[in-house]
């Protein structure tokens, strides 16, 4: 089946789906984005994407193109036109077409807002049971990862070396100390005790981050927001990411040395399955 | 006139130049690109810029889409159909068309290639008798600033922020000392010394820096490759920038502080005459 994209108002079959060349998204990456996971059917943490929308948006001074009802409206209407039952809902927003110049075109240049959606088995995932390896790179990215821009070339290299050293994601690394993975948040355990990077310009402030930090409070599990090296993640009895369509991932090795018994630890597998619980019954 | 672009080997009315929403330099800024500038219908430092562009590809572990002469044809064309006098070209590389994944698509997805112009007076340029009023900004670019890559986000915002500031361009500064502008190489100028930040990562490898220093070579002129701070910028007797279609361009203040006489300096001047006289003669 050919997807329906959905193009500045238009929904449209996948390969009639463009946008022009002076789009500053294409010759600036001048645009920010977002996922947010589809279960049941149903949009999972809706709002918590829509807030971090609208802060990414005001970071760069751009104004939100349409409303909550109406970022709604195109989101139930993609996931009903590509039949998704389980995957995702991505946006983007960028600053519009206009000819080029690295100052910012005249106000009223319309926005340019994309959607499209991908089916991908999220709750039954099978990497889920394997659990990752990761192994730890440089960060080389710019100053604001808080602020979800599409600038994504670094952790999309990052992605690509550590297959070559045949890991299935990297940690990025900066003054000695994890930032995160390369589209996740991360997270040791440590003696019953969660550790994950406090917020900051550093890190991408993860909506699902946010949510099992709450869930893991909920269940009476202690979370430490601090920064934590490679060697203390080498040392950890555990580990796991959190992003929007891979949940909860226990990851299991770090730089080629084995965590607890090399398998998926007991309170990663816990939060995830407290999380998807939770996400099913919340789903909108 | 509606300028005429080419996108992967078809000429098109600019209104009709698109490409995917999922083209990887609109989703992962996963492009590169090059600006020759354009006297007297020529090309200027072409050479030059396939050079950088090829490093640039190579870096990322992208193939060159065409060769040197397939290159020189494209525009050429562009430059016929346009009728550019003077202005520039401008020409983009990405990885492709795929299905949104941080991992690379399969090696044999097609690049996509763009080039458009615009028509712009580069060498009688009113702003070079005015010369610019700099800013200086922390550099919050990504680690690998020698590779051309579309990640221009946050030299944007930099612009920006320098008009906002009543000033006309921003001089980053990393570790206490200058990188370089939003799109151009900084050069400051004491006791008849020219002073410009030595290559690395930090920087682009700009085409008419490096020409600028060969022609002041020539031209006796002491030329000193290394870091300098604001505060040596501030004190010193003349400054400019150098860039493709700026080629020499005086700057005036930098923070406020008036250099020298407060207009454009000597050795600028000489040295964009100079440039400018070269280029003419080597155009192709």
């Amino acid at each position: 089946m050919s997807r329906i994209v959905y193009v500045n108002g238009a929904y449209l079959p996948e390969h009639e789906a463009r946008v022009s060349v002076f789009d500053r998204g294409f010759l600036f990456a001048d645009g920010v984005y977002e996922v947010t996971s589809v279960l049941d059917g149903k949009l999972v943490d809706f709002e918590g994407h829509l807030t971090r929308l609208a802060r990414s948006l005001n970071e760069l001074g751009m104004p939100m193109p349409m409303d909550e009802a109406a970022w709604l409206a195109v989101h139930r209407e993609m996931v009903a036109r590509n039949e998704v039952h389980e995957g995702l809902v991505y946006l983007q927003v960028t600053r519009g077409s206009a000819d080029r110049d690295f100052a910012y075109p005249a106000e009223d240049t319309p926005q340019t807002v994309v959607l499209f959606t991908q089916n991908k088995a999220l709750a039954a995932n099978a990497q889920a049971e394997a659990g990752l390896s990761v192994i730890s790179l440089e960060d080389l990215r710019w100053g604001r990862r808080d602020i979800k821009t599409v600038q994504l070339l670094y952790p999309s290299m990052a992605k690509m070396q550590a297959k070559a050293e045949g890991a299935d994601d990297a940690w990025m690394v900066q003054d000695g100390v994890v930032t995160e993975g390369t589209s996740n948040n991360a997270w040791i355990v440590k003696d019953g005790k969660l550790i994950t990077r406090q917020l900051g310009h550093e890190i991408l402030p993860g909506i699902t981050r946010a949510a099992v930090m709450r869930l893991a409070q909920e269940a009476q599990m202690e979370v430490e927001e601090r920064p934590f090296t490679i060697e203390e993640a080498r040392n950890a009895d555990e580990a796991f990411v959190t992003s929007a369509t891979s949940f909860v991932m226990p990851v299991i090795s770090v730089d080629g040395v084995a965590l607890g018994n090399g398998t998926p630890g007991t309170l990663a597998r816990r939060l995830r399955e407290i999380y998807i619980d939770e996400s099913r019954k919340a789903a909108i």
